[in-house]
């Protein structure tokens, strides 16, 4: 009995009917249907405009964010149910890792960075406000607000976890709900991944919609609130592009498409050089990973023309290696493509680009397959191509094979090998491996230009690198023209293009209560209690203290500096500090930061755990002998990020303003404390 | 005789034939034509490549914020020039201020933004870099680079200078070569400025190109590493972000578009409050400046319904004050629409939206004019619409007329004026008048989802507002949905737009070579002499001093207390210390800072002329009694801006990573600091 997939749209598991066969890339036998209803999309936008933009918005940045660990969580504990499925794919176990648990890595990264560097409300400060004028009433800041609408995440076949999830999760992040395509081939492991979700309970209801089967109307129906984001074929991406509502009303679309990879092997790297062997088993791994189905795969392998021959023998010796077949059986290294389609469609490629080249290895139908009854199964021959002359060949930079394909070529300078690389005309990922950090300066901001990601790989990096193909969630994923130009993680910024960017002007005070941030120049409020003394809850933006007096003496100035140990002349020679810009001696920067700290203090202890940093330090006025400094504290910022220390008390986090000013109250020092409080007990 | 205005094109002025006749504003009279001669696109884009890429990437973001500030003064000295050119599209002097000086202004900001934010060279570093492994052998950052590709600039005839202006001078600094294609109408004072521009020599060969007439098939031309930007109307903007080739190589298209900007009045002013008029004289202003042709004009007034009619008493007055006809005349107060072409269009608009609607004041053909020889002039009235039920109105949301036209709306609770406001489908800026914090707190958020500014004005904000209608550098301009979905200005970010960003990953050796910038675990050169006495031009990045090592004593927090003034329970009370997350006393955070400054100086005068500031100080370990500190100072960053101190020496910015290890070598304490260092004599 062959199941059939069901989208899930409205809240319900929609479809029964069987249409289109989905097959194993193992075996190709049946293994599932996707559905043959038609799937209403105007009730999947209704719902998620009307149910799921209320329940995330109830929500705020930080509890989204434990959201998200907590799905995480949970997906974590229940892998193997998807490793299992994915096994379907042709993926061996290493592949199905980098889906799996990098899509649920993924999570966990962005409830991470979210816990870390996003506020506890829905609405994010694009600092620093800045003063519009002359006299201090009018300010400017930019703010990040949810945009009110929903994403639609379409997908390709060879990541159907993690391709969805890197979506997902900066997207829940900006509190906007989902409703994700993935590619049908293997669209059975996201049905399977949604349903676990679903299981879980652990989103508002409507955050997430799944799609088995073609888009229909979808993007007509869409808005300019609305985003979508594709990763695919460059030709569907223009397609879709080219949607004529979606231009009508400048709907935000994220590609992330084709792409002819490279890695180059620098002039400086002799064959004696560790980074020799590893420039050749980054290559192969990348060529036979998942089966090279990747976006990020190496494609195109640029080498000096005097290495030539030396890779060649040493790649052929390791693609040699790579026993492929049923990822079961042990010893197997790679396997199959996730379908007969693909297969036919690597085979194809694979003929124009031997046009005019070699096959140095490998090739349609020369392998030998371990395993039981994987005749029919989608598997392909690691291949490796040689273009003697890629400056005059085209389809080398833009025929890509995606399977286990890779196509060597040769360069004379360092100049031709980057006029090479730019050849592919906007790529996801380039790799060069060189021992020279001369080298790397040149190269990479030239390469930069038209890759998303530039990998450089030496000894010193190769103890920890992450790999040519892997795109992290802390590092942008996505390249310039044929890559489709998007741009994808690369950390909170992933969460930034979810939301909308405004800039705000108004007063200091009005600033102050639309960011949830306290501006200078708005009004602060003072009270008897010292603001070190109340609770995280009952402080609020603008609680402020201007504190005593202190003159400061030549004695504060030497005791200072015998504490320290600094006694840089300009606070200790009197001859030659009236040779600098201000003429006499001053007070140490750091004295005054000291001063200022006993004069806010407050000593017994109360609910300030520890000041544990400190931003934007400005000195602006020097502090001469005889000068009076006092300071205004003002609380800034609050982050409730739900956390407890040892005790399981609550605290939070709490940034000061704070302002040391003389006695003609000018600003001496600017600058931001930052203090953990506790909660209420 | 009539001139023929010529385009800039291939470093040569090119056109005689006369073809289309352009008019003055003021009476028709033909005083310009467009050439008919077809301007050859494949040039002008091979001359940007091969001539205009080079001569910008020979200087460095800093060099060519340096020849922005050169360039601004030179135009700001010959304005006059282009005020009188200006009069002949109907602008009044303030109309021009707002193209001219604003545009000249908009070059002097990026010029000092540029300075103060950019790095001498041509790679931004977008940190911080952060460790990608367990190791310390691979780190990632991202970096900004030149494209390497020309921006093609498609501007509204409304404002012929600033709209160039404004984006070129983000677009200059990322190196990028500019093709301008200014409206037809208003194209001759777009001419005299390049005429201006060109005769003063500040830019290199080919940074900028001047299109008199169609772009015929330049966009066909384009590719990946090209930008386009385009300001006009929305059906425009759909038609050029369709072209097959922009989609095809995914050229970034920035729009910015119609837009149906609104104004409200929030439900807490009464006509007693200040606010009240405020709200009256903004609205009144943006109607009229520049003859309501700003993409930015109030469209949509939004009033309590119980207020409707004091606000239309009053407006009605105002608006009866305003004197129209030619502005040369003292006393007007508004101009002219740019050409008869767009008073039809206005009336046309005018029209559709009397239907069903009340018209307050003015309206096509009832205006009275002051000056001589206007009557043929393309004047329009300012024009007051009434709109009684705006939530079962389309016309009133979706019709811009662009001219002196808007219409007031009513609503009874404030999300009813929100939901209006968002019915405008996404606009450039929104204001919101009102007095309460609360309610900006609660609006603005949700208005900000809609409109890329908010502008919230009360009697504070009202002594230094720039107003409603004004794009600033600093802020963000562009709005969702139909304003077009684009970006622009927003401080640097609008160089960020015309740059590519790459993640970069690789050993921290190799980071700090690529980005210029010293990455912690990378390779440090220690060197006999001091950091702090190499003058800039000498000190390289990871020149680095470990210092001697200081055990903290008891003592030494007993005087530092006494010294600062600081008696924390944490530092002085061993009963409540014992209850802290650390158990015991532990020293003063700023004695350990004060101390490692202690370290590390150089105390004879040398060439670190300041220590100004200090960023990103974490407090990591805690330092307790008998502990033994030490510092690493390694030389992090350097900025040349080529300034020179009083005495005209030159100096130059340098950034050091300080990092304090404890005898366990575990951070204590992480921060840069910024100091001023002077060049050779």
């Amino acid at each position: 009995m062959v199941h059939t997939l069901q989208s899930f749209i409205g809240g319900r598991w929609q479809g029964k009917e069987a249409a289109n066969a989905l097959h194993s890339a193992l075996d190709n036998r049946v293994i599932y249907h996707t559905h043959a209803e038609q799937i209403d999309f105007a009730e999947a936008v209704h719902y998620g405009r009307k149910t799921g933009i209320p329940g995330l918005m109830k929500l705020d940045f930080q509890t989204r964010a434990q959201r998200l660990k907590a799905l995480a969580m949970y997906l974590m504990e229940r892998k193997e149910e998807l490793y299992a499925i994915s096994h379907l794919t042709g993926a061996t176990r290493p592949d199905s890792w980098v889906d799996v648990e990098g899509g649920i890595g993924t999570l966990f990264a962005y409830a991470s960075m979210g816990s870390r560097e996003l506020p506890s409300s829905n609405v994010l400060h694009e600092g620093p406000a800045m003063a519009l004028g002359k006299r201090g009433g009018f300010s400017g800041t930019h703010i990040l607000v949810p945009r009110g609408g929903i994403a639609v995440h379409i997908n390709a076949f060879n990541f159907p976890i993690w391709g969805l999830l890197e979506k997902f999760a900066p997207s829940f992040l900006a509190a906007m709900p989902c409703i994700g395509k993935p590619a049908s081939a293997t669209s059975y492991l996201t049905e399977a991944l949604i349903r676990m979700i679903n299981d879980s309970g652990l989103l508002p209801e409507g955050s997430l919609q799944l799609v088995i089967g073609s888009t229909g109307d979808l993007l007509d129906r869409l808005g300019g609130a609305d985003v979508v984001t594709f990763t695919g074929s460059a030709d569907t991406a223009a397609k879709l592009r080219s949607n004529r509502n979606l231009i009508a009303n400048s709907v935000p679309f994220t590609a992330e498409a084709d792409s002819l990879n490279c890695a180059i092997l620098a002039p400086d790297v002799t064959p004696d050089d560790p980074e020799f062997d590893l420039f050749v088993k980054e290559v192969q791994r990348e060529m036979t990973t998942k089966a090279g189905q990747k976006c990020t795969a190496v494609r195109r392998i640029i080498v000096p023309r005097d290495r030539a021959d030396a890779v060649a023998e040493k790649l052929r010796e390791r693609l040699a290696k790579v026993v492929v077949g049923d990822p079961s059986v042990e010893g197997v290294r790679m396997g199959a493509l996730a379908s007969k389609d693909q297969q036919r469609d690597v085979a194809e490629r694979v003929a124009q680009l031997a046009q005019g080249n070699e096959i140095l290895f490998g090739g349609a139908g020369v392998l030998k397959l371990v395993g039981q009854g994987v005749e029919n199964g989608a598997f392909f021959s690691p291949t490796l191509l040689l273009c003697r002359d890629a400056l005059s060949n085209d389809a080398v930079h833009n025929v890509e094979a995606f399977g286990p394909v890779s196509t060597m070529m040769t360069y004379d300078t360092i100049d031709e090998a980057l006029e090479l690389a730019a050849r592919g005309k906007g790529s996801l990922v380039s790799s060069l491996i060189t021992k020279d950090p001369a080298i790397a300066a040149y190269a990479v901001p030239i390469a930069a230009a038209s890759h998303g990601r530039v990998h450089v790989l030496d000894r010193e990096a190769a103890v920890d690198s992450t790999g040519h193909g892997s795109p992290l969630p802390q590092l942008k994923h996505g390249g310039p023209g044929r890559a489709g130009g998007g741009e994808e993680l690369g950390g909170i910024r992933a969460v930034r293009h979810f939301l909308q960017r405004a800039a705000v002007q108004g007063s200091p005070t009005m600033l102050t209560a639309i960011i949830g941030e306290y501006v200078r120049g708005g009004a602060v409020k003072e009270s008897d209690i010292h603001p070190f003394r109340k609770c995280f809850e009952d402080l609020e933006i603008g609680d402020s203290l201007l504190t005593h007096r202190r003159t400061v003496s030549e004695a504060d100035i030497v005791n200072f500096g015998g504490i320290s140990g600094d006694f840089f002349y300009m606070h200790f020679d009197e001859i030659a500090a009236k040779d600098t810009q201000f003429g006499k001696r001053i007070a140490h920067g750091y004295f005054v930061l000291s001063a200022a700290a006993g004069l806010f203090v407050s000593p017994a202890p109360g609910p300030v755990l520890a000041n544990y940093g400190l931003d934007n330090l400005r000195f602006i006025t020097p502090v001469a002998i005889g000068d009076t400094i006092r300071a205004r504290l003002t609380c800034k910022r609050k982050v409730d990020r739900n956390r407890t220390d040892d005790k399981g008390r609550g605290q939070g986090v709490v940034a000061w303003d704070v302002q040391v000013t003389n006695q003609n109250d000018e600003l001496v020092a600017s600058y931001d404390i930052l203090t953990l409080v506790s909660k209420r007990a």
